[in-house]
C-alpha cells in the first residue's frame, strides 16, 4: 500500500480506513505516543503503538531522527492537539538513528549550533518551516511575474564583465593558483589560456544584461544567484545570495516604485495565505524570542501584525532631500547619538539613518528616492537638476534595504560621459551601450534581496538562517 | 494615458478606441506600415500612419529598431494577417536606430552572427519565441513541483565540496593568481587565507546537499545554475547550465521513472498549451530547416508533431542489460558502423548508441535502467545481483540523454565501502553520511538539464540558442 503524506492524513476526513506513513520520529513518549513528521507540514501525526504486542526490539529503536513506516487505521483522536491518530497495527524501522548520537535533540538548540549542522536543522520545527516559506516565497515570485507577462531570464552566473562596480568579486579560474599559471611578457596572469579566454568573475547582479533583454521583451525578471568576495561577517550579509531583479521598458521611476511595492505585497500576502500553519508557529517562536529582551526593545507587533501592516499600508515615499531635513533635525543627530552625523545635503545615509527614519520616524516601510547622483551607480537617470538620480531604495523595519532601483539613464551621451567621468571601460560595455545606440527609451528596474525578504517573513533575524547552506567569511562547509 | 501592451491590444474586440502603444520597429513599408513589435507577443501590431500629414524628418526615423510611440485609433484591419490595427494620430521617436549601423537587419543572419550579438538577438523572431518559451517553461517546472508539495532549495553555488566528480569544476577564489597567494611550508596553496578559508570551486550537481533536505522535508527540487570546466566544444554542452534536481524520500526506481516521465509530460503539455503562437512560429522555422536537409536526414515528424508524440506515448522502459543485447545484435554493429563497438556487457554506451536506440530502435523517449555499478556514480543503490546499480537514464530523440537520476544507496556501511574503494574521502562527506547514520531511508531522484528540455520544445540544434548568454570554451561575452 502506498503511504500518504502526513499533510493529507492530516486533512482527511475519512477515518476508520488504513493508512501508512513514512517519516522521522520526532519524540515518543510512554512507550506508546510517536510524533511523527514526514517534512509535508510542521504538524506531526500521532501513531498510537501498541505496546503490549511489540516487541522490546522494536519499541528501543523507536528513538528521535528513526526513519519508520507505519501502518495502522486513521481514527479520531481521543487526545488534545490533533483530530486524527493512526492506530498502529504493525511499525518498521527503515532507518536508526543512535538516541546517544544524533545531534538534532528534542530540545532547543542554539542557532549557532544548528547552523554548523545545517544538512540536519531543516529537521527542526524552526528550519521546516522557515525553508517551506522561503519555498513558496519564491514560488510567489514567479507566479507574479509570470501572470503579468514578464519574461523569466537567466542572466550568466559567470561573467567577463567587471563593470558595475555593485562590490567586491570572485574570481572563477580553470588556472593554478600556485604561480604557474601562464604569463604574459610583463608578468601579468595570461587569461587568454584560462577556460573562457579572459579574466571572469561570479556576477554581482544581472540587470546590465537583464537592461539588454527587457529592451527586447518589454517586461523581464531575474532570479538568481549573485556574490559579493566582501569581508562582512554581520547578520545581514551573504557572499552567496539569490536576487530578483524585474526590468521594464518604457517604465519610468514612478511606474518602478509602484512595481515594487506591489510585488512585495504581493508575494507577501502570498506566504499570509498559503503558510498559514508555519507562518503561525514562527509567529509563536517571534513572540517567545521577544519576551526575552528587554522591554524597551520589544516589538510593538507580532510577525503577523507586522505582515499584514505591510500588505494594508502604502509605503511611505520621501525624496532623499526631505529625508535629509528629517534626519538634520531628529533628536539623535542633534544629541550627536548617531555615528555619522548628518551635517548636509550629499551624505550618504547609513544604516543608523534608515533604521531611524524607518522604525523612528516614519514607523513603515519606507521608499526613499531622488538620491544624489554622486553615491549612486552610473547608470541611474539624471534628473533635470543635473545633481540626483532617479533612484530609489526600498527601506524595511527590522531589515534596512529591501530593494534597490532606479529608471536607468537612456541617454547614449549622458550615460558615456558619465562612465568616462568614473572611469569605467566604454569598450568592455560596447554591448550595453548598443541598448542606447539603437532603440533606446526610458525603463526602470530594481533588485531585491530573496533572503532579506524572507528574513523578514519569517521574523528571524540572522540572514544565515535562511538560506539552505550559508555562504560567508572562513565559512563555505556542505 | 498609459500605454497598452501590443499582446493586449491584438486580442482587444473593442475597436474605434483610443490607445497608445510603445515598442520598437520591426519594418516600415511605403512610408505607411508600420510592423511594431513589444516583445510581449511574436506577433506585431500594425500601425498606419498618415504619411502626408507626418513630417518627412519624423518618417525617416522611422527605421528598423527604432523606439517609437504612437497613439491613434484601434480599427479593425482591412490587411490580410491581423484583425486589429493602429491609425496613428501621432507619433513620437523614443530612440532612433540608425539604419545603417543597427546589426539586427530585417533578413535572415546567421546563428553564429547572432550569437555574437546574444544581447540584440532577442529582438529577432526566433530568439524572442525562445526566450519566452524558455521563460513558460521554467514558469512549468516550479508549478509542478510546487502543486504536487515539493521544496524548492536552493542549493549552494560554491561549494567546498568536490567529491562528486560528475565533472570538472571550476575553481573560485579571492586569492591572486600571480604566485603571490599564501603558501604553505610544503609550497602548496594555503587556502585557509582564502575568502571561505578552503579551497572552492563552482557547483557541479546540488544533489548531495538536496538529499539531506529530501530526508527532512520529504519531497524537494532544486532549479539552479551549475558548472563543468569540461572543454567540450559541442552543440549540446554548455560550461554554465540550469539544472532541475528533484530528490524524494521512500520513493524507488520505479517511483523515480514514474516521476521524470510525468514530469516531463506535465512541462512540455503546458508549453503546448501557453506558448501556441511562439510554438506555431517555432514549428515553421523547424520545418523551413528541415528542408535544407537531404531527404534521408529530415525529421519525419513536424516540431509539434513530436512534442505531442511524447505527450501521447509512453516512455520504453529498457534494462541496459536489454539494450546491450538490442546494441550487439544492431545492423551498424554488426557492419562496423559504430565508432565504439558494443562487444560486451559493461561497456559504457555512447551518444551513438542512444540515438540508434531512440531514433532507429525504439523510435520514442526510452529510460534505460539498471546499469553496472562500475560505470556509475557512488551514491547509486547496489542491486542484490551485486554488479548493477539503481540508475535511469532517459534518452530523448534528437538531444540524448535528458534525465540522468538513481535510487541512492541508503546503506551506510554499503556506501562508505563504496567510497573507500572509489577513493573518496569520507572525513569531507561527513554530512552526506549523516543521512544514512540517522534515519535513513531509500530515496531517489534525478537530473534534469534545463536547456536540453528548451532545445527539444523549441526544435533547436544547438544548445547555444536556448540560453540567453551561452558559456562555452574561450567564451564569456556580456
Amino acid at each position: 500500500m502506498k503511504h500518504i503524506k502526513i499533510i493529507d492524513l492530516l486533512n482527511n476526513t475519512k477515518t476508520l480506513q488504513e493508512v501508512t506513513a513514512k517519516g522521522w520520529v520526532r519524540t515518543f513518549r510512554n512507550n506508546q505516543f510517536i510524533a511523527l513528521n514526514d517534512g509535508s507540514t510542521i504538524h506531526n501525526i500521532q501513531c498510537v503503538v501498541d505496546f503490549e504486542n511489540t516487541s522490546d526490539d522494536i519499541l528501543k529503536r523507536i528513538t528521535t531522527g528513526a526513519a519508520i513506516c507505519v501502518k495502522g487505521t486513521l481514527v479520531e483522536s481521543q487526545g488534545a492537539g490533533q483530530k486524527v491518530e493512526i492506530q498502529v497495527t504493525s511499525l518498521e524501522i527503515l532507518g536508526d538513528s543512535d538516541a546517544e548520537k544524533f545531534p538534532m535533540q528534542p530540545k532547543r538548540h542554539s542557532l549557532e549550533f544548528l547552523r554548523e549542522n545545517a544538512h540536519l536543522r531543516v529537521r527542526t520545527n524552526v528550519f521546516g518551516a522557515i525553508m517551506r516559506v522561503r519555498s513558496v516565497l519564491s514560488f510567489a515570485v514567479h507566479q507574479y511575474f509570470q501572470q503579468k507577462g514578464f519574461v523569466y531570464v537567466n542572466t550568466p552566473i559567470i561573467t567577463g564583465s567587471d563593470a558595475e562596480g555593485a562590490g567586491e568579486m570572485f574570481q572563477v579560474t580553470a588556472l593554478p593558483l600556485d604561480g604557474s599559471a601562464p604569463k604574459n611578457e610583463d608578468g601579468s596572469i595570461n587569461y587568454k589560456e584560462d577556460f573562457f579566454g579572459k579574466q571572469t568573475n561570479l556576477t554581482v547582479s544581472g540587470q546590465l544584461e537583464g537592461e539588454t533583454f527587457a529592451m527586447a521583451l518589454g517586461q523581464i525578471y531575474t532570479f538568481g544567484p549573485t556574490f559579493r568576495a566582501e569581508n562582512s561577517n554581520t547578520s545581514r550579509h551573504l557572499a552567496e545570495f539569490w536576487m530578483i531583479e524585474p526590468e521594464v521598458a518604457f517604465n519610468d521611476l514612478a511606474d518602478n516604485m509602484d512595481l515594487a511595492e506591489d510585488f512585495i505585497k504581493y508575494v507577501i500576502k502570498y506566504a499570509v495565505d498559503n503558510c498559514a500553519d508555519d507562518l503561525k508557529f514562527l509567529d509563536e517562536r517571534f513572540a517567545q524570542e521577544e519576551k526575552q529582551k528587554p522591554q524597551a526593545e520589544r516589538s510593538e507587533m507580532t510577525l503577523l501584525e507586522k505582515l499584514n501592516f505591510v500588505l494594508e499600508n502604502n509605503f511611505k515615499r520621501v525624496s532623499y532631500t526631505e529625508a535629509i531635513d528629517i534626519l538634520k533635525d531628529s533628536t539623535p543627530n542633534k544629541k550627536k547619538k548617531f555615528q555619522y552625523l548628518i551635517e548636509e545635503w550629499g551624505a550618504d545615509l547609513q544604516s543608523e539613518h534608515e533604521r531611524f527614519l524607518v522604525e523612528k520616524h516614519f514607523k513603515c516601510p519606507v521608499i526613499l528616492f531622488d538620491y544624489p547622483a554622486k553615491i549612486k551607480a552610473f547608470y541611474m537617470r539624471l534628473n533635470e537638476d543635473g545633481k540626483t538620480v532617479r533612484a530609489m531604495d526600498i527601506l524595511f523595519p527590522g531589515i534596512g534595504e529591501i530593494v534597490g532601483g532606479s529608471q536607468r539613464e537612456e541617454r547614449y551621451d549622458v550615460l558615456v560621459e558619465k562612465m568616462k567621468a568614473l572611469g569605467i571601460d566604454e569598450e568592455e560595455l560596447w554591448w550595453y551601450l548598443d541598448t542606447r545606440r539603437f532603440g533606446s527609451a526610458v525603463h526602470s528596474g530594481f533588485g531585491l534581496g530573496f533572503e532579506r525578504l524572507v528574513l523578514f517573513v519569517t521574523g528571524m533575524t540572522n540572514i544565515r538562517d535562511v538560506i539552505p547552506f550559508p555562504r560567508t567569511p572562513q565559512n563555505a562547509e556542505f
